[in-house]
């Protein structure tokens, strides 16, 4: 695809093209950061309405039975497993994906204190989202227990790190900033030779990628709903867990929520069966009910077609790149192997923080990752063809005229 | 006030009573459960309209900056600070209450582990929440550093149960049940002389009474906002350190937003100065920016004014139902004295379950709390005394028919 035409041509022939009318996308602007925060669903804002005017003004507190809000974590946590290769009752909404992540590690590292109480080592990735090793770093001080923190880098490959002092591996599926996959399966069997939980990070790769958890024999998962499911900024995350773990685990974020019986009001916690014992306290209802309408878009679309557009959007945006603007100093930093792709595409680019803030500037929003990373990122359910073109034919002229110079593009937010 | 003519009066000098029309109130419904699930404020569907539409819908990622979502948590903890007697930059707005009974306990336990290591008794109530139970119970379990759990109950009093082993005392301010009002400042100030740092749970005090976490001395606080502060269904609750704790607490749940700089992305923790360590992952927009709708109505009333009106309604329903209710097996749970009282109404009845959903039934709506209280939630800001008048009438005439005793209303849901 040389051309605009082109574009616009594949777009005529693309299956997915009509779930982008269940959207509201602004006008004026082509949104490459969908991995960050989804868009709207157009029914969110009845969705909304009736759960505020309805369930809240009306119904009130009985709507926790009559509008079922007691069962929204698993009902909704039954929709999300079918994209994600779970099934009904292993999965709930609920609580944060750092929090779960502290939930699913507690509850492996009690697995492998029963079975192999001499691993303390617990491996992840330098490259990692933050908050994945934050939150590894806050269990180790907690338990003061010998816990050590393995990073795989460069130094170090997943090899390397993987031995028989290992208690848990928790990965992101897709990375965050580069966008590398990782082939769970394979990974996860890796892991278990060694005798190695596992617990994948899947904030980029629900809804963005095939991902089968069931099939690849994972032990545990977390996600976001906010990027690829565009459920709402902040929406809840979600947690899984194998069926095989599901009589064993626990965790110490035992509140009511999670109790057996939570209005008996007794005084010991008593877990309850199944995948109910990882919630914790009271969800936030509104932002929780708006959820179902991006489950409800993302479950129209056959995840074959949404691989398939993903792989050929971010084929299209590196050759663009590449094409024209090769003068300019932008690398690649995304695989090239479609196995090993996400769905979104980086390059970095010594001014990359200031050639983003001018992208945005004209209407093409992506985001910057430190260091130098610009992020593009491509979700087929409401992303065109042309939009990618449209996207580069952008980039080209900012970085051709170097308008991205100007001191307002350098200027940094309190938080960006 | 003998008359429902006198209450109608009384609802005529009341100096609050217009505040009611900042909220919608379901038709031919007394709702006297504001302290499970607060109202709706009018306000709110504006609100949610602008956040969803705008915000998210045109802003998306941009409004993390320009809608300025970043800083809700501390400008909402800022507003909120008024209504529990703490300063600016000393609550933060975020996750649940049992999340942040966690983080406020593990904060503590490592400032005793620092200079009290022997410490190792938690004392809570018998009485007290479950969760807050439940959540210093999976604290214990995880730590496997000999900490116990004491509880005070008829057998072993409070002064009894505080010692030299002790670290934290864990308390509800208003007990959740009962109605039972601490004296928050003589209960501060006794589990100091024994060196013992205080975590107050403000749940059913927060809105409900007044509450001076400084002027008490107090160590630390949770609480939340969907009961008196009318936030909506499950939105996210707060946190409280004192000024003094600040350099010194650390919490385990320490994700990205806890950062001191999240987008640095650097690979080791670093908690952020001040009251923004207590924050983890990315929180609930709408249902979080929801809450500065609730909060706002309740700056516009003076907490003596409301404390005041709470007091004379609950001494009227006291007083009603001990009057027109006297042949019927009824016994007051909550205390008589105001200085031991929070802001809702519990008597016990064997029957109280069945008689708790034929009051629903006639669009009375308290609820039912195990054994047999029957709980009668007032919240002044929309509560009258014709309201008090009218849903102890709609009790007796419930009592003296035997109404209550049908089928329907014996019959529990799933989760009641």
């Amino acid at each position: 695809m040389h051309t605009r035409e082109a574009c616009l041509a594949a777009d005529r022939q693309d299956p997915l093209a009509a779930l982008k009318h269940q959207f509201d996308l602004p006008p004026g602007v082509i949104y490459l950061d969908g991995n960050s925060l989804g868009v709207l669903p157009k029914a969110a804002r009845a969705r909304s309405a009736e759960v505020i005017d309805q369930e809240w003004g009306v119904g009130l507190i009985r709507s926790w039975n009559t509008a079922s809000w007691f069962d929204l974590p698993a009902r909704l946590g039954d929709k999300l497993s079918r994209l994600i290769g779970a099934n009904d009752g292993e999965v709930v909404v609920t609580d944060t994906t750092s929090l779960n992540l502290f939930k699913s590690l507690a509850a492996a590292l009690r697995i492998q204190q029963q079975d192999h109480p001499e691993r303390r080592v617990i491996v992840s990735e330098r490259d990692n989202f933050p908050t994945d090793l934050y939150m590894i770093q806050g269990m180790i001080d907690l338990l003061q227990q010998g816990y050590q923190l393995r990073l795989i880098d460069d130094a170090t490959p997943l090899e390397a790190a993987l031995g028989d002092d290992v208690a848990v591996l928790l990965l992101s599926h897709v990375n965050y900033r580069t966008g590398y996959l990782y082939d769970m399966a394979a990974t996860t069997a890796l892991a278990h030779r060694h005798g190695i939980l596992t617990l994948w990070d899947l904030a980029h790769a629900a809804g963005a990628v095939p991902v089968d958890l069931n099939g690849a024999e994972a032990d545990f998962a977390v996600g976001c709903t906010y990027k690829y499911l565009n459920g709402g900024p902040g929406s809840p995350a979600f947690i899984w867990v194998a069926a095989r773990h599901q009589d064993r685990f626990w965790q110490p974020l035992s509140g009511w929520w999670g109790h057996q019986r939570p209005f008996a009001m007794a005084t010991d916690y008593q877990p309850a069966s199944g995948i109910r014992r990882f919630l914790c306290g009271t969800q936030p209802i509104v932002s929780m009910s708006l959820i179902e309408c991006g489950l409800d878009v993302a479950l129209q679309a056959d995840m074959t077609a949404v691989r398939d557009k993903s792989l050929a959007l971010t084929d299209l945006f590196i050759e663009l790149v590449e094409q024209r603007c090769a003068d300019h100093p932008l690398t690649l930093v995304t695989p090239r192997e479609h196995a090993r792709r996400g769905s979104h595409v980086s390059f970095s680019h010594p001014q990359g923080f200031a050639v983003m803030q001018a992208l945005i500037a004209r209407g093409v929003i992506g985001d910057y990752r430190e260091p130098e990373v610009l992020r593009f990122g491509v979700t087929p359910l409401y992303l065109g063809y042309a939009d990618i073109w449209d996207a580069v034919d952008t980039l080209k002229d900012i970085l051709d005229s170097g308008s991205w110079d100007r001191p307002e593009f350098h200027q940094r937010a309190s938080v960006t």
